[in-house]
């Protein structure tokens, strides 16, 4: 007898509860119950990943449940919150054990590393594979960093390398397979610890999710300012500019990849403390340009001469 | 120029705030935030609806929208919860205005109705329309019904007629229009009010999305327990029982009928508080039969003899 909705949810995506002393009930009831917390604030967000439009038909399960947690991660991340729980809604439009199998697997682990249990869902049926996720994060009250703080003179730094993604994804196009930059692709890393330790410092952050000229432009339209970058010091990989050459590198860090990584302010007054801090631990650090008047962004080369660049980011419609 | 994701969700999904001082940070940026709940918990619960499965691709953008809303919180309904906030994805295949102004429309009064800001959401493109909501509710700490604390012994009451929204959507399929039945089907109301009255009363409660059966089975295996249903008691509208007739009308209500009504327990020393209590601004509240040891439910006729009939309800694989 073929698995039905409540089997599938019972043997993919009911497995052993992630301990967390926050959830008071767990999946399988009309609704899930969290625990109040205390002088903390709840930071919500939710991003859809749909076959064909966000991840070949031929990605892994195990790829497409790390980006899609990743994704929504990343927004936590964003705000500089800790992960507190999450809720997953899965279209499928056939029951393939040995996908679930991975899928679920990956979901759970990458979960468990951040201690974020699963605590509801919604499992369907529909014409391709589509997967909506929830997530809910703790921050305390009045620490989350949003998009609109920015200020003039704000240094503008980003978290680990840009670029590294749209190449995976090429590459897996190309049909390439295991690769540092694929991974990048399939398994991004959402910079929770990162988005942490910035709080207190960062004036305002968003991740790139859609490209760093997106979603700076995001972040300067909210805080109503425009954005000089030296082009030169955007962090670019290794394994990015052996790939492709220098120019195409930050070219590719400039546009549509979803690398994942926080872009953030800090405050001049607050350079230094950024400088004193070990950040060992972390994904590094690189300032990439200032927060100005205005509301362009523009790209500065070494001789501080305007470089023209079409605005690009990835849009659905 | 068409609208691409981010004008959509300015026009469509951000359109004035529904008042509520627990929102810290509505839409636009990479998470909103809520307040915190002092000595509440919060419910949660995700649902998605999808085009050809969910609903018809003909059904109009209201109806469709009503739907979903009421769907999920329904979920909250059922936990005797009231709605705190929600969030929304929507993959839209194609965007067409006048589709978008009715759903948005719709969402947007039925939310101002309960209260419930629309706090985040998603746009992206898929093969087919697909909307999944993830709704939130508070509940007093300790207050929430779940559907594991039936008693043997416990009355089973439902809330409002059963039976309607499988025939409105028969209707539906063979060409009529408005009707009272097809109202029913395309704009449930989530039993909210109905809900919160029970908290301190029922012992167990679930909503009735997949029909009486199926979901009152549900109820049935959380409280390890089984139950005996009088048929004669169930509750069917005058509308429905005109349509089908009797025998029929019954048969709908056990069946897979997702109604959005209330099926809750209530323990034997409080029926007599369920009796003296004004319940008149409510949906009317039916006592169909009793909680009993075993696993299995038994419909009785008027003789009290055993009536045969399948386990109905809708599974998707």
């Amino acid at each position: 007898m073929p698995l039905d909705e409540f089997d599938l949810i019972k043997k993919y995506f009911d497995v052993g509860t992630i301990s967390n002393t926050n959830v008071v009930l767990g999946p399988g009831d009309d609704c899930a119950i969290l625990a109040p917390l205390e002088g903390q604030e709840i930071c919500l967000s939710t991003d859809t990943m749909n076959e064909d439009i966000h991840f070949l038909s031929s990605l892994s399960g195990s790829a497409i449940a790390s980006r899609v947690v990743a994704a929504n991660l990343s927004d936590l991340a964003a705000m500089g919150a800790d992960p507190y729980a999450c809720l997953l809604a899965v279209t499928l439009n056939e029951v393939n054990e040995n996908w679930l199998d991975q899928f679920s697997d990956t979901i759970f682990s990458i979960l468990k590393r951040y201690s974020c249990p699963l605590i509801g869902g919604n499992v369907s049926k529909g014409p391709k594979l589509s997967i909506t996720m929830t997530v809910l994060g703790s921050i305390p009250s009045g620490k989350a960093i949003v998009r609109s703080g920015a200020r003039t003179g704000d240094a503008i730094y980003v978290t680990g390398s840009l670029g590294d993604a749209k190449m995976g994804l090429e590459m897996l196009r190309s049909g390439k397979e295991l690769d540092y930059l694929v991974s990048r692709f399939c398994y991004p890393t959402p910079r929770i610890k990162e988005g942490k330790a910035l709080r207190e410092l960062a004036s305002s952050m968003i991740d790139v999710s859609d490209g760093l000229l997106a979603d700076l432009g995001h972040l300067c339209s909210a805080s109503n300012l425009g954005a000089e970058l030296d082009i030169k010091s955007l962090p670019i990989s290794s394994y990015l500019k052996e790939e492709v050459g220098e120019e195409l590198a930050y070219r590719f860090a400039l546009s549509d990849s979803d690398d994942y990584e926080l872009c953030f302010t800090i405050p001049k007054m607050l350079e230094d403390e950024m400088k004193r801090r070990d950040w060992s631990s972390l994904a590094p650090f690189t300032k990439i340009g200032t927060m100005i008047p205005g509301n362009n962004i523009k790209v500065l080369s070494e001789d501080r001469s305007i470089i023209e660049i079409e605005q690009l980011g990835y849009k659905h419609f």
